[in-house]
């Protein structure tokens, strides 16, 4: 194992304090129990709060700003927080309407979500994003697997948290969004967790796992590497197929989101957009927004996941209005 | 080799339509000869233009658009590209007050650019960035190289000449900027270059290339594999030595960038911030503006290089005011 650490136990909260440090002007960090909020608080507004295992980032450290997340709670790497890191957050930001957890379906983080929950003082919901197409139950999951999706439901309920709308019309955006997202990656080589130390799948220079997810578990299928289009024509159709299943419109406008899993290029990024963008128009859709980038990663994994969502005017505009956190920004 | 990619011909090509597609709001692209243009043409203004070999993503292409360069010319993965493209992105993009090229400094871009401006009909002036300190002369290069505190250059350049500043004023900034600014590389691993099929150079598990340059060129010394803090204390202490070799003040407001080369976690980033803006201000700099992430990738290559730009007001002022590229965004 090849990292920039000194020492693995420390790694998380040097990472952190430098993520503090270099964005200063945004959030603020707290150690013991360890969450990350806005360094302005919130006033009269659902707070959003986030969290799970860390290698995934920016998710979800890089989205607490305004127009997204107030406050993100990072276990250690793959590891839910726990939650008392929860009920810190949720202390620290709540602004008198309420909680809105947005949780990635891992048994782990849905469990200490829930804790958290039963212990916490004020109004609450829950999202539990599920966007992952790939498989049903995983090594850490039953049901689907939230993965990049997530981030769109953070951004989008994170605008309409803005404008003061209550908890229940945050809550009904998030699961209406996290229906009309689905994902699915393939992964070229293992991540390393750093306290393993080594890859934590073996895979050969000819092989991929389609339909990874963003710890290493398995997907679908080991299968043979092959061509880029191939690859993303198989990505593709697998979405086509949940979209199907969850009889939902196969045309109209869509935010198609090409999503580097940490150690693959832009070059190739852009390249899987290219086909993934000319195959989702053959198939009737129009692709009104993208998003081409490293935006929820598996540490070092050399690969990458599609997400397609299926826009309406609500999402459409709560994608567009402004947001600035470290991870995404603009309009300010 | 295990990359996204369909034929290593197509590859550019294919990435670049991607770039395009995904960013149409923002970019135009012409092929043969290829050039990355803004979709709004700039009226009564310096325009900028960059170009390089690709690999480096989001450099160049990711850096067209409002308040950074109206164009830019991509190579071929590692290789300058050529006076046509040059001469075709000026004749496109010139609006009445002439042409800035901002060049990083090699042998072929060099060469190329210099082709260019003889066949230029336009007003020009050219900044050669060489903010690389590991070494004096290189395998591509005469004198210092060009790396990460070229997107500063861009940036700020970009956007005084927004404001309608004339091509002297523009080239006085880039100058300024360039002189100001120290960079210095660490390699974990080799970047794999596609149409090579395998890593540019060997490096063991237990080695370093300090120094190194973004296309893999030797750097200073191969190193041992240390803990990140010893890694990053030789990268800042290097910095420091540049900037009292240069009679620069060590002291007062800067900007730290810590860059990623490709496939190096965020978490690591982070990490290498924490260190190095800890050891810069015990040295006496305040760090006032900060950026962390991919901004001059070496492919997929693993490792980090650190700048330090020296920060005066109107530096500071530029880097501040609004930008809206792919790879840069804010304040729009």
């Amino acid at each position: 194992m090849k990292k920039f650490l000194n020492n693995v136990d420390q790694m998380l909260v040097e990472s952190l304090s430098g993520f503090a440090a270099a964005h200063s002007d945004l959030v603020d960090i707290q150690f013991d129990p360890t969450f990350v909020a806005r360094k302005q608080k919130s006033d009269n507004k659902v707070v959003l709060i986030s969290g799970g295992g860390s290698g995934h980032e920016p998710l979800h450290a890089g989205y607490v700003g305004r127009g997204m997340l107030d406050a993100a709670c990072p276990g250690q790497v793959f590891t839910s927080p726990t939650p008392d890191q929860m009920l810190a957050a949720a202390e620290a930001v709540h602004a008198g309407k309420g909680v809105l957890f947005i949780v990635k379906n891992y048994a782990g983080d849905v469990m200490n979500f829930e804790m958290a929950t039963e212990m916490l003082p004020f109004e609450h919901a829950t999202v539990l994003t599920s966007d992952d197409c790939a498989v049903v139950n995983s090594t850490y999951t039953t049901g689907r697997r939230g993965v990049a999706g997530t981030v769109i439901v953070e951004k989008c309920v994170g605008s309409l948290a803005e404008t003061g709308a209550d908890l229940a019309s945050c809550k009904a955006l998030g699961d209406k969004i996290n229906v009309r997202t689905s994902s699915i990656g393939a992964a070229l080589t293992s991540c390393t967790v750093p306290a393993a130390g080594r890859p934590t799948f073996d895979i050969s220079e000819d092989e991929i796992e389609m339909g990874v997810g963003i710890h290493g578990e398995p997907g679908r299928r080991r299968e043979a590497m092959r061509e880029a289009d191939a690859i993303v024509g198989d990505m593709v159709a697998a979405i086509m197929q949940d979209i199907e299943a969850k009889q939902l419109p196969t045309h109209g406008d869509i935010l198609l989101l090409v999503n580097g899993l940490g150690a693959t290029p832009l070059m190739e990024l852009y390249l899987i957009y290219n086909t993934a963008a000319k195959l989702l128009t053959e198939k009737g859709f129009h692709i009104t927004r993208s998003l081409v980038g490293n935006y929820t990663t598996a540490i070092d994994m050399a690969g990458a996941s599609l997400t397609v969502c299926l826009l309406d005017n609500e999402i459409t505009q709560h994608w567009d209005s402004p947001v600035h956190t470290a991870g995404l920004r603009w309009g300010c």
